[in-house]
């Protein structure tokens, strides 16, 4: 019996719709789809992907460990999710091993700040893998605010909010179009770091684009420092159109 | 009679498999399609979505206009384009006014460096809008690559090779991942400044990912400097794996 065929495939933002023919085809063709989730909470790409599921379709929760009493760049929390990791590989692996098709789905883009590559790494080398391109998350929140983000030789930038303030001004102003992941409790930095280098005017703050509970305000009329870990910040090249 | 609506509709990477759910419903109600294209060549976007076109609708070719007499920089140039785009703006004002449901048909994403936004800045102030993301190119060929782009916390940035070869070095140091697009007759440039930042090891160059006539290889091993203008240059992240 020869081994199953590993798919990363890629769901799209949040709408269903969003989903692209090929990821459709991929749930349909799979037999195992995995998918990763916070233990007690719902799974997003599960959510997104819910209607397409097929019947008798095995389905593999990966959950995140609990990690909330480590800190965040300790060795103990390293470890707790490189095994996460390994178990999660190895689970897939059986599946693959004994001939099934194992669709991993991943919000967004597998290959873009996605789970799905911790996995790619520890089983492309051993089975054949073919991976679904989708809509990134950022692709998302630019459209549903109508924004155009970048054009002809802007230099685009993607920074996760975690650097440090005088990182993320400095990046502000050598970018001309950036979109700041991860914002969460690093909102009251950013918002500094976006003053600092003048960009705080043009940035958008998004929470859950294209999602049914989407928010977007100008970050400047955001009166509040709350967001969630998952919001984006937009700030939109393209400064001389023509 | 009311106003017809402007749908920015992204269509993928190349692979017509990648055009979201969305889209081929966009497509469905639009009375009008348009796609932009070179004078004297097929339309990429066109193409993509050829065997979902439906019968009677109106089709409508925006041609760029052949400027290669002229300067990039020129005045005289930068006017035609305008002038182009201007023109491009009204004909589908027209439909919009007698309204007709007008898609655009983007390759990639309509918002991500598409021809799509200068006719959204011109026209959104008057109609009604609606965007939909698509997957990019640059997500079309690391897919096709098999190649984990960006992870953590990872810097991203894109860049126009056609930056001076110091800057292009400059900021391929200062990112831990990036792409390269606009390769063309820079490829020469970009290599050295890949080598001045020690990023040629790492650095994958991809023709038409995503479509039939799709070419990758390390650009280390690539011998020639032979290179279309829509070629990119993809150099992962995710250095330190976990």
């Amino acid at each position: 019996m020869s081994a199953g065929k590993l798919l990363g495939v890629g769901v799209g933002p949040g709408d269903p719709e969003l989903m692209t023919l090929k990821a459709m085809r991929a749930l349909g063709r799979a037999d195992v789809i995995a998918h990763f989730a916070k233990a007690g909470n719902a799974s997003h790409s599960r959510a997104i992907v819910a209607q397409h599921l097929r019947d008798g379709v095995i389905e593999l929760p990966l959950l995140y460990p609990v990690t909330t009493e480590m800190p965040p760049c300790s060795d103990g929390y390293r470890d707790a999710v490189a095994d996460f990791y390994d178990g999660a590989a190895a689970e897939i692996a059986a599946h693959l091993d004994a001939g099934r098709t194992v669709a991993v789905i991943s919000e967004g883009d597998p290959m873009f700040y996605g789970s799905y590559m911790h996995l790619h790494t520890r089983l492309a080398p051993r089975f054949a893998t073919e991976i679904v391109a989708g809509v990134t998350g950022m692709s998302g929140c630019w459209s549903a605010a109508g924004m155009p983000i970048a054009q002809g030789d802007d230099v685009f930038t993607v920074l996760p909010a975690t650097l440090p303030e005088a990182e993320l001004a400095r990046r502000l102003s050598d970018a001309d179009a950036a979109v700041v992941m991860k914002v969460g409790r690093h909102l009251p930095k950013l918002r500094r770091a976006l003053e600092t280098s003048g960009r705080l005017p043009r940035a958008m703050y998004v929470e859950r684009g294209t999602m049914s509970e989407e928010k977007m305000i100008p970050l400047a009329a955001k009166l509040d420092d709350d967001a969630p870990y998952f919001a984006v910040v937009l700030v939109p090249g393209w400064e001389k159109r023509s």
